[in-house]
């Protein structure tokens, strides 16, 4: 089926999810570049009648990062948009009373700014997140003999991603330490972030539109169009950011649609329901 | 059935294999110490009718090294007794005509000394060992890397251990890092070392012992024991080195026979055979 039946045939959307990294801009160490059409087309589709929402497992930098990086790229984007697995994460540990111990980038510990304050209470959980240099065998150690002491470990991760695109390179992602972890401490990570049902409905909840009227782009088959199938949304992957040809004959999943880029579902999106 | 009558009812043992750390001696920053009883136990051993050799997962350093350490603690064991992983996958490689790139203990590398010489052939596998402080983020990518760019990757992983104790510290092992790299690119790690049974069988072989007629004694559960008791032989699990007491009630191993120490093995055995 060609991209524009696809849309013909599926005019019921409401609501929209947008990945950020590799959807709307390539990151890289100086900030990034927007990825062409995708500014012009978030703008147009936040001037339609579509809600919009914006999903990263971004767990490197505070969402007010994110949004300053975007808007230098150009991206009209604003705080309360983003769905991001910290403050998810933060509102967890609070509701379960837990003193967590933290192995993420010093940039996302603002988020968890609630527990700053000192604690005599031993450390009952580990929060991982995307930790880059920060990840060393004597930090892995140190999350470890707090799970390890724990006669149920409780393993808290910002997504479970396996990689990621900066400039050219692919970088190992949260998920390949998740995993590490698992294995040391015989204990299974709660996943907070994609591809987590709950992290998809809190952002569906916000703008009000039921999983079955909304769409997911990304370009992730598993955790962005694969966690959108779960949850009973429907997912078009882009071939921008890490989209790899193989992506299309994935054992597990199949996106709904696939896109060259954001620009070219937009287009679509729009002139079909107008 | 206590201790003394498992061992009058299996006097068909003709071989015992010993693991090292944690049976021989409890590793640390300054040599480590010998177990109580080991010294003389390993003496008695290999003055009585039984063949003997030690496997052992050590993958930090080279086996003249840890003999010389073993000789300082007392104990009189060759080079040429002992089985560990790196010969083991170094004759892996050269058999198969692998390029590989190490991700392991600098002071493991003279075991790998034939892949010195430098070549133009892009690496075309990742060995993995206990690389310690080695384990960083970059050194994870690097290794990642060298996975991701093959279509059917190869992972060499020196044991797939958890993690190990040194004086009071709990420490991870090369396991949970192999299983970050196999999550990260999608594939799964050959095991040389303990608990493959090729390994095991190496050492029987040498030894000219039917795994029928041969003992496995470690302190590990699932390595030690469930490794030697897949590959057919009996598994003893001493109380010492990283034993816990929820080992003999492990979901999916129990050992043939669980005793304090080697000396109470040792003594069992020379008693019910003489």
């Amino acid at each position: 089926m060609s991209v524009q039946d696809w849309f013909t045939n599926n005019k019921d959307i409401e609501g929209v999810l947008l990945d950020i990294s590799g959807v709307l801009y390539n990151s890289d160490s100086s900030g990034g570049k927007a990825i062409p059409g995708s500014v012009q087309s978030v703008k147009r589709l936040k001037e339609s009648k579509f809600k919009v929402r914006f999903c990263t497992n971004e767990s490197q930098h505070i969402r007010a990062h994110l949004v300053t990086r975007l808007q230098k790229l150009g991206f009209s984007i604003e705080v309360n948009e983003i769905f991001s697995p910290a403050p998810a994460a933060c509102q967890l540990l609070q509701d379960r009373g837990l003193t967590p111990h933290f192995l993420v980038d010093d940039n996302i510990l603002p988020e968890f700014a609630v527990f700053n304050q000192p604690t005599n209470k031993p450390k009952d959980c580990v929060v991982i997140g995307d930790a880059i240099d920060k990840f060393t065998y004597r930090s892995l150690n140190d999350a470890f003999r707090v799970l390890i002491k724990s006669p149920q470990p409780q393993l808290i991760s910002l997504g479970i991603g396996k990689y990621y695109k900066e400039a050219d390179d692919l970088l190992l992602d949260v998920g390949p330490f998740t995993k590490a972890l698992e294995y040391a401490a015989s204990c299974t990570a709660e996943v907070v972030g994609k591809p987590s049902p709950t992290f998809f409905q809190s952002a569906l909840k916000d703008m009000g539109v039921h999983p079955s009227k909304a769409i997911m782009v990304g370009d992730d088959i598993v955790n962005d169009i694969g966690g959108a199938q779960k949850c009973g949304m429907r997912g078009i992957q882009v071939k921008t950011g890490k989209f790899r040809p193989s992506d299309e004959n994935h054992p597990e999943v199949t996106a709904n649609c696939y896109v060259d880029n954001l620009a070219e579902a937009v287009d679509h999106l729009l002139s079909t329901t107008s």
